[in-house]
């Protein structure tokens, strides 16, 4: 793919120019990353977001790390620890710098070869999320001829896209391939508070590939799938346990509860790179990331001229807390997609499918 | 208690005054109902909120509305069903009204009658509330003390405080008392979108209360039970089916769900009046409002000059759903506290507890 994708990309100095997703939907801007500060600038204030784009962004900020410190390895390890500790839940973080430094470890090339890494792995997310893509869409049309509906509903929760895994998502992939092959597909959005990536991103997403959408609030989905409004919920993931817990958006457990408690189908779709083998028990053992409360009490929209303005919603007497993730537990979730296919939240299935590099 | 209470009163010209709930928690200001129109004004804007007030401020309509026709009956009917239509699931505003026009029916003085049966009413959800602080507190500290703990933490939806219902509220009466008592609590504030009766109202209230809270968005609950950070839940209700389904704020099945599914107790507080002794299965047979899309779509907040001010949070080109409310099924309440004490959500519970009136 030559580095050039939907959500970022390398200019003709090599330098990552990425989306700002904090001004999405109202604005278009694009973010210039050319060192490691600027790297984890943007994955801590979400410029960048979603497992797998930060992985890539991640990827590339090893790379400009390497330029910045013109090869030095010493310098290189400092900038690889920093870089990981940006954000502590998406393990696609930390698989990308570690993959990326055991490149820079062994390299006599180091700068180009971690150009040439970082390109890779986001080639292979474009690939994993196009097998992805039909994976899920053979499956979500398995559940609609298994009801003789000739129209399907599914709700998502976050951003999925490929806002946030190069360069059809993982849990809208499914969606898009749909549309693709003719499909009748209406999809419910949840909002996803506090950061709205739901409103903000999936619904633009959709919106602009035409997929007929309904943007709800977070406290919705019971009440759809109690009046069978729902067929399928699909989501994406941030970190997955090797005994199938699934680390992903704060509130992705409740809408799991209410499928279960519904008799309908919830699967999470993730590059086979979201998986954490060293973890058995996600919630115990999966660091969920606490964020500022700011993002709780504040948030950002248009004013009627389509500027942005950013309002305060809770009493200044009021504190908050802003945790970042749940956990679903495996039992919860009737199965992982991913590019190597269908597999059960179970933790024998997810060691035999990935007993090569176990 | 003379037509005085905390979230609305009589004026000295019998005019109703409402606090106006769409403008805390940054501006405090009044709104007078002096006749029919007004009243369903009130009611459909969202001006007054809360099953309880609702059903007040419609016993004081019918008073309006009988004063505005001079008593004549027949034009009291229509604003009857006008009133009685004006919002549908809160089943207090049809028992209200219902109850008033069996007043006016059989009246020499309807409009004396009306204004002392509307006082009445409120003097009657006045001491329901009073009771269930009782009662719901004495719950309560039975759990801290199974548990042996000194302090409670305790999760919210939307608002059942004063403004929902005079003067101590459903859910948050047990929660006052409890203050009173002297007990260490702490309450998990749901924001409560939509509309975030939870971050504009229960945290209004809790803050001039002096009890400590923590506003949290809607999706957060789950992963607060999955780590013990929550010892029970409560919330009010706006109709209660005679088989113990809960309608109340949409969001509160999903609660409900995840304390289910974390072995948490889940209470619903109500004065009996918002019990439906005509329906049974609640999922089938509650009313569900949709409300206007806008409030999905955009929301309200104070700029840096603590002016409000209106944004948009989804796109244009994205539609919007408004379900105001959901069904939590009697199966996942731990409780029912009103007025009468404790009773199981179960039919024949609650026709025990009824057979007086049923």
């Amino acid at each position: 793919m030559n580095g050039k994708y939907k959500a970022l990309w390398l200019d003709d100095n090599d330098n990552l120019v990425v989306i700002d997703q904090r001004v999405l939907p109202f604005d278009q801007s694009n973010v210039i990353i050319t060192n490691t500060l600027e790297c984890i600038e943007a994955i801590k204030n979400m410029t960048v977001r979603g497992a797998g784009v930060i992985g890539n962004t991640a990827a590339f900020g090893i790379f400009l790390a390497a330029r910045e410190s013109d090869g030095n390895l010493e310098l290189l390890e400092k900038s690889a620890k920093l870089i990981r500790e940006s954000r502590p839940t998406a393990v696609n973080l930390m698989w990308a710098v570690d993959r990326m430094m055991n490149i820079a470890r062994y390299s006599n090339n180091i700068i180009s070869d971690l150009k040439a890494e970082a390109i890779k792995i986001c080639d292979e997310d474009c690939q994993s999320s196009r097998k992805i893509a039909n994976i899920g869409a053979d499956i979500f049309e398995e559940i609609m001829k298994s009801k003789n509906k000739n129209s399907i509903n599914i709700l998502t929760h976050c951003n999925a896209g490929w806002l946030a895994i190069v360069d059809n998502g993982t849990a809208l992939a499914p969606i898009y391939e749909l549309k693709r092959r003719g499909i009748n597909v209406h999809v419910w959005v949840d909002e996803t508070r506090p950061r709205n990536q739901g409103a903000n991103l999936t619904a633009w997403e959709l919106s602009k590939a035409k997929i007929k959408h309904t943007v709800i609030a977070d406290n919705t989905g019971g009440h759809l799938m109690q009046h069978e409004m729902v067929d399928v919920c699909i989501t994406g993931a941030d970190r997955v346990s090797r005994g199938g817990d699934v680390a992903n958006k704060i509130g992705t457990y409740l809408k799991a509860l209410a499928a279960n408690d519904n008799n309908i189908p919830f699967y999470v779709a993730l590059p086979s790179s979201t998986f954490d083998f060293e973890i058995v028990d996600g919630i115990k053992e999966i660091p969920i990331e606490i964020r500022d409360e700011a993002e709780v009490k504040f948030i950002r929209g248009v004013d009627e001229w389509q500027n942005y303005k950013e309002i305060q919603i809770v009493p200044t007497t009021s504190q908050a807390i802003n945790y970042g993730f749940d956990v679903t537990p495996a039992r919860l979730i009737t199965g992982l997609i991913s590019e190597r296919g269908l597999c059960k939240a179970d933790q024998r299935e997810i060691e035999e499918m990935y007993r090569d590099i176990l």
